[in-house]
């Protein structure tokens, strides 16, 4: 049985547009931030309310993304019939965002990018150390590297969730992949997709010039704490 | 014998003008994907049901580029009177996109860029290995490097035919010079021309922060078939 | 006690007020020269006439900056009754800003960004070498790097201060964490990190290609003596 | 004696105003091409028909530099009076431009910027060498470093000279300064400051990615002998 979205109640119809509103503005930071080219990259938001997601139509580009265009989903990651033509299948990414979705009640939004610096480290299988006091505020250690997984079933999905739990970290690197991020929403995650290619850029930049200097797990926990209990509640 | 663009049938006249329009609106991609300075790079386009192609104008700077001032030319790369100003020449790339339209004739758009990263392969004759999956997606494999040849004979387009066919690479690094890249379409040729400085860019990134991690052959098998037919369908 | 304003005499307010649109209108430049993302970065400037000064409240993006939103503070960081909403508190930087005011009189503004390849010299505890005259002009010789301090106490500001006073430097990297620029005024001072990254940036790729060749110290000398004096009368 | 412009023939003063109006257009190229931050880099052109040159103002942002603000000077390097006000003086660096103009009549235009990766090759003293196509087609060859001197006398100016006249390139990197451009008019000098960042920045990436492989002198001198007379004929 395929869910109509004219067919749901008001509460939840109003809740999908302005969700549909946020995520296509969010798709905006994409490119602004220089975070993808093209078609690549994806921003999806859990709908308030309802057990259902909003994410980015497949293959079209950034210019033309309204609010309408963006696709509704169930959490298994199928698209209802949302007023969109059918033309508009949901990113090929979909899987991996709804798994999250599934598993991570806490997260509100996901974002995934092939942003230059942080798919560098994924090349490469390493973690962006912690060497920079902006990282112990945001990512509380260092960036965490997620297993080889290719599209197909749900092993992306799964390496994401089995990944962030082990992590204070809202980004992981996907190896030979690109990162994915998560947030209590999907502004939270966009955020962290624009900040692990912020920090995955210095760290390249300052491997070149000398030896990396760690920030001491103390200080770590120390700034992780005050930005995530104290600084946010102001 | 010279071709008069207004003796030949509307059809043909209506064909060519709707690949001028393409054509000059492509153009516009390449600064706007930082491929290109000045007047560097060319995108042509060939005319569906015509033995013609649409080419930027040589010396051209990218914000004087109207669909009027795109030139036509027949397969052998040769300018017909056109409308456009004599002062209007070709590409000085022209032959080599003349020699793809006439030996690849699945080929519908040709670009030229000397975009830095892609460059840099080039100019180190090292193809692009293939170490993300964003490159088995679109590329098949790593990105090979051409031959070095100059301008003057049929050497750069034979270079780019002969490289091409062994390839799955919509794309080829021609040595000491720069990316040629081939699409369906004239859009698919700059998808290729934009995804191709994407990877070489995130590529010399990772080498310089540890060691590349390749993609086993039979997942880039599987994520360029699927690419290519699955996701291509939808 | 706490300061109010609407209560101070009309001149201070007025050059509050012109304050507030200085540290607003140069909050532009901080994207603009890509020294910043997200909400990350910011600009303060003591407000002349009184024991004030101005700077960016915390947490809000750039776009969002107007005058309006500008948060006065005392020379001890703490926040007056501005008619800001009690939501726009300063930033988290303010207690290293207003450490710099009490104790650097001549300093007139002060910016704090995360540029990356400043903030790469810091993750690596490595001053930047001069060799360039352009940071004999600006610098007058090398930038220096501060100590490692976190937030919480006066440890950045005195690290900040203890290193400027033994440099001529209107620049210094705080390890692990960025620079910090002060200037005569607001404007100089975010000259000072436009400039530090753009030095920090040449000088970290002159190092892959070669070995630095350093200007010599008199040269540096008679670079900084003319660039201070004869040319800044002009 | 100091010229007064308002005292000359009226084809000079409308020669004048020509160059400034053409001058103040080719300074928006600087940063639209990121060749500058904040005042750096100044662009010169000759005024045809007499022997003055029209130059930047010293320390205006690029945003307030109309046509009139640009300073009209004697090949001596002296402003004559021509309508600005007595606080623009001509660019710190015009010596070097009036030494160029006085020693090179072939000489229309002279561009100076400190554009990243062309100062970082002059920071380590370091030519580019010619290992791409496009560098045959410009430059004719390596990109050769200018000896070391400093603003005060005529070094700078005969540095330059001495350099360019054992060369093809219209592109000198002085060596810890950055590069100083020529061409037969302003528009040819600034399109080689673009180029010669471009290529600077091409064999720096290639630098990290493998071994350059040079162009032969024989299709450097073939490649050139186009570029210059056959092509540049169209």
């Amino acid at each position: 049985m395929t869910l109509v979205l004219s067919e749901l109640s008001q509460d939840i119809q109003n809740a999908v547009q302005a969700t549909r509103e946020e995520v296509a503005a969010l798709h905006a930071e994409l490119p602004a931030n220089n975070l993808v080219v093209w078609t690549a990259g994806n921003v999806s938001s859990r709908v308030p309310g309802a057990d259902l997601f909003v994410i980015k139509p497949s293959g079209v580009r950034y210019d033309e993304l309204s609010a309408d265009a963006m696709v509704v989903c169930t959490l298994d990651g199928n698209k209802i019939v949302d007023g969109t033509p059918d033309r508009l299948s949901p990113s090929s990414d979909t899987a991996a965002h709804a798994y999250v979705y599934r598993h991570m009640p806490e997260v509100g939004g996901v974002v995934h990018t092939h942003s230059t610096y942080a798919t560098a480290f994924a090349a490469v299988h390493r973690p962006i150390p912690c060497v920079l006091t902006m990282m112990g505020d945001e990512f509380g250690g260092e960036v965490p590297v997620g297993p080889f997984a290719i599209i197909g079933d749900d092993s992306i999905g799964r390496g994401i969730v089995e990944t962030l739990r082990e992590s204070r970290s809202p980004a992981v690197l996907m190896a030979n992949h690109g990162p994915f991020t998560i947030g209590k929403n999907a502004t939270g995650a966009v955020k962290a997709a624009v900040m692990v290619e912020e920090v995955a850029r210095t760290v390249a930049a300052a491997e070149q010039i000398g030896t990396l200097v760690p920030v001491a797990q103390e200080h770590i926990d120390s700034l992780y704490d005050r930005y995530q209990n104290v600084y946010g509640q102001h």
